[in-house]
């Protein structure tokens, strides 16, 4: 059926595991949501060549591209979408940015603050998205909802976790991931950004914090594991554990919530169920709900399977991109996107921060 | 301190785990139950004279003697307890009833259901109890107040399964528990009994059925494992499963429930708790609640620990022996009784009917 | 990028919630699966034009077509995939077949047995397909893959349920699944063939049964729930249960199976999740296994994402296309196919039998 | 039965809830322990004469006395058990040790660490308890098992958590518990203390800590809330963290240890339970096993129920009891004992340093 959307073209640096779910989010999004725009996989980029064309052809690009310089500048691109180590997010970005385009950027955003803040900067006046996909988990969002809705009252302890077994496999520390100068951080950008753009989402922003991180294999150039005690600025109290480490735990990331009305209990592992206990009910009701977030009074069930029928990881990316465009349709801003980062990577900082000097940190207030 | 508490001297026959469980309880329960009895374990009584000794001292009888027929009508004994394989049920419970004694018996009541009918016309006129202990799981007497309250309306399904594993172990068979003229049955009445009580409590008489017994080891006199499909008086359908060969399953007695309303759920290993499914909450809470059932508002939380604080399975026969005490105080009569346990014999022969004769058994109305 | 891969045109008949799954999973197979076929969405055929159109733009199909019949024996068409209400099945199948066309076709597959032996008839030389798709939710291939390494050793008992709450809404009953014309029955064939299928994929054919089958709401011409008690040929005892009336559960399909060396359990609202109890563990660490089914050793986990990252409803029907892809380029039979679904379709017709007759019934060996 | 065991006489200060369950375990050891003790509950005391006197009546305590000072001197006492508010435990605990007395004492030891220590010294010479109770649920005690069976290999984090609701009702803050003059602290005495127990157990000592405490009800005495990071001196990072403001817990005293060969976790709400991955197993069956620690395998299953038949929260206090016995027979020391109890104290001293000073506080190397 010939389409009366607006087609955009996508050029996409990268051809790892992220690179897939972003393919895959560009191919589904008009599948399950209405966007007046028509997803064209123009090209992609990356340094390996010979994975690059196979790749290309799994996920269907229409070219591809050895030198992400001459790409993000190209007449017929209108989105650059980033999904390569960390590095090389600031200079793609705030090339892509000056070149005018719609700038997707993998998370976390930047090496440090000022890095993500030049971006900002960069991106400021055109439409842009940073991946943090799981404040998308349709749990997620609907625990967004019922906090909006007041149903936990004054809030008093966020809990967030994020383990996986990653960094006891010590080949594994080959890898870009190891390296500070590719990564930056270890388990601190690539897992506990997630934790924090998501307690930033839920629970609003953190006021002051103390950080501890610890690298278990010797030799290692980043964080193994990092451990945080904040308080937040609406008066609650926050624990946050991010780790490689975590033996048994493959992507547990997990937050809970407890506050004067109620409790939101949350791990990706399950990520089609939110715990939601009411103090509301009747005392003798009063219980944890293992609510299945699939009904069709639940965020993004009109736009997936029946009540009943899971949802996955990439939905996740699916629904961020649906989002996205139908921001971009009303001209409105879109979230999490550059700035949104920027207040998570000034956490991140802090972490480092504190780590180092062994003593609570203050962020700004906003 | 001197009580006023008039005292009630026990005599109880067996000495196997159930009769600690009996013990257990009659020392118990003024401590957690204000009954205006005193228990005196007076005289137990077994088969095995050393190993009688031994149970007398740890669990503190008074006397020990070897023979059943003189003790049930001794003047100085108000309650006899039976605690022996169900053969020996019949016996001794018509002649402690000849004897006026007020009658406590482990189910199943009776090898059969003309054997119980008998049991129930001798103590009609004395206070009498089985040890359906399972009604009294504080979650499950839960259970009964929330169907009693209307919470689950018109019942669609019952379901209910009682899986051990103790059948596997071939060399098992040589205890009583296999042999037919001591138990009468093997996985009926040992597991099932207990679904079918339990079921008649929480949703009435059973109108007609259809059973399948089976037995995995050659040679054994009793069923392994037994299924059954029902129809109950109230309109709703009706399954059971009992069987000594769940492998990994240790005291698994479970049931749920489908009604308009809402639904339950129970499983004895994980006993503190009941999921109950409230239809008529909104529909984007509706979930599963898991509820941890030791709260200031639950069954006997006011006679156990404080909330959040667990119990166990001695539990459930501490608070029968409390109910019971606290009726024949009031003069009210204690259910599960005699004749509550005929009913249940009436079904467990309808099972054996049925499973000799493959075909649906109807049950007389009640 | 160029493919080399052969092109398939695929016909498809329906545009219901169903078509919606066929068609992501045409989409999106090539992404996951590593298949010599490039499958062309070429024409969508349904009775609502207005929403035909809609749906054909939605999943990018290249045409419609108002007349499935003369869309049969387009020389263009490859590939007939059958979405419609079950009462079509047979005439479009049939005619299909007749055409050559590969065929694949939504369960059940037919109306009664000799419907569906024509079927299978018409179709034995043609590559072809039942979606039977729960047998590929990757928990589900991983318990076959354990049965078969015999890791539960003798198998005791199989206990199948498939609850939804879709029934207790009276207004649905306008739709087709409830109209004895076009689903030719309820639970049994929406339901219970979902779990016939998978209980003889894991533990065999039954040799004999005996059913109940309910209707809750008077006037309603197909059943709203059925019992079944089973005896399989491997001498296991099975129990299945299918309702619409499970208040509560979404898509409650699950089984539960008990054997000498270990037990298994599944859900599909946990279908990430199997559950094994493994009884040749030391005894003190014998317990369920609760295992995330999306490991590097599992089922499809090298075809989607990274472990520890779940998949949802959608991937049972690329990994159905993915596999019948493989096996039609290796020129191997595929199973679920039509032959497959004749004896789940022999065990629905016996279910009615024996919910007719009141009495067992027995069905022929293999 | 006259018994050849030694008659000990009990003196017990206290009658809140706590004394309930010293009592309880006092009638009960005997019942499930094989110790050359018979414990005579002798006298009880308490500053409330009438609950007093119902106490006594309830729980079978021979006398009543208004004073303790008089009591824990007296000629026929071998015992003094302490379960008064925490400002009482030092005088009591002094006197019972300069009369002698075997000294059992509630935790948490005392209000201070030098009090502590004053008390580790009075009673260094006689037996003594104190009721660190959850060491002994049977699933710690299997958890301290695998560890030192090695199962867990290098560790990397220890997890720590008790949350409870009891802080949120303000009324609640008139009792003892909400005062410092008796109470000393909040969350920190009365929750935290337990889990720093227990990671001692299992875990090992603390080497240094940063912590901070938080009091949500203007005008409270004391912390309601505690957060706390730990290093550990085997290498491992810890987090704790205690609250009276777990809306929707009641009891959630849990833990998760993650090592490089498997992880553990446990929470109090679900007591006869242990989840243990055990990263040595193939890959494909790795997975949290979901233990009920009631086997024939397990600690303390001899001494309770049959396997599968749970146990409940009074188990701890009759294990803990049991095991003093026993240890008093063979004289060998107990532990928890005060100079464990005072490792604990030297924690929770530096907590309150560090929540005070903001900075990381190190702990002596033992």
């Amino acid at each position: 059926m010939p389409s009366a959307r607006k087609q955009l073209n996508i050029a996409m640096i990268g051809s790892g595991s992220i690179a897939r779910a972003h393919s895959n989010a560009f191919h589904q999004v008009s599948h399950f949501f209405d966007v007046p725009y028509s997803l064209n996989l123009k090209v992609v980029s990356a340094r390996n060549q010979s994975k690059l064309e196979a790749f290309a052809r799994q996920w269907e690009w229409a070219e591809t591209a050895a030198d992400w310089q001459e790409l993000v500048t190209r007449k017929d691109i209108d989105v650059v979408d980033i999904a390569v180590p960390n590095a090389l997010h600031a200079p793609i970005a705030i090339a892509a940015a000056k070149a005018g385009k719609i700038v997707l950027c993998e998370k976390p955003l930047a090496l440090s603050l000022a890095e993500a803040q030049m971006m900002a900067a960069a991106a400021k006046n055109l439409p842009n998205l940073v991946w943090f996909n799981y404040r998308r988990v349709p749990a997620v969002s609907f625990a967004k909802q019922l906090i909006d809705e007041g149903r936990l009252g004054q809030p008093y302890h966020y809990r967030a976790y994020y383990f996986n077994q990653s960094g006891v496999d010590s080949a594994k520390g080959q890898t870009w991931r190891y390296r500070a100068s590719e990564a930056g951080s270890g388990a601190i950008g690539d897992l506990l950004s997630h934790s924090v753009d998501m307690a930033i989402y839920l629970n609003g922003e953190i006021a002051e914090l103390s950080a501890t991180k610890h690298t278990f294999i010797p030799g290692r150039e980043v964080d193994d594991a990092v451990l945080l005690m904040a308080r937040f600025a609406n008066g609650s109290l926050g624990t946050f554990e991010a780790s490689r480490f975590g033996v048994g735990r493959r992507n547990g990331n997990g937050f809970e919530i407890y506050g004067a009305k109620g409790s939101l209990g949350f791990d990706l592992e399950e990520m089609n169920r939110l715990q939601f206990f009411d103090a509301t009910d009747p005392g003798k009701l009063q219980a944890n709900r293992n609510i299945l977030v699939t009904g069709p009074d639940h965020p993004y069930s009109g736009n997936f399977w029946k009540p009943g029928h899971l949802v996955g990881y990439e939905h996740t990316f699916i629904a961020t991109m649906g989002d996205f465009l139908q921001s971009l349709a009303k001209g409105e801003p879109f979230h999490p996107n550059f700035d949104d980062a920027v207040r998570t990577q000034a956490v991140l900082e802090a972490v480092e921060a504190s780590a180092q000097s062994r003593s609570w940190v203050k962020l700004p207030a906003r």
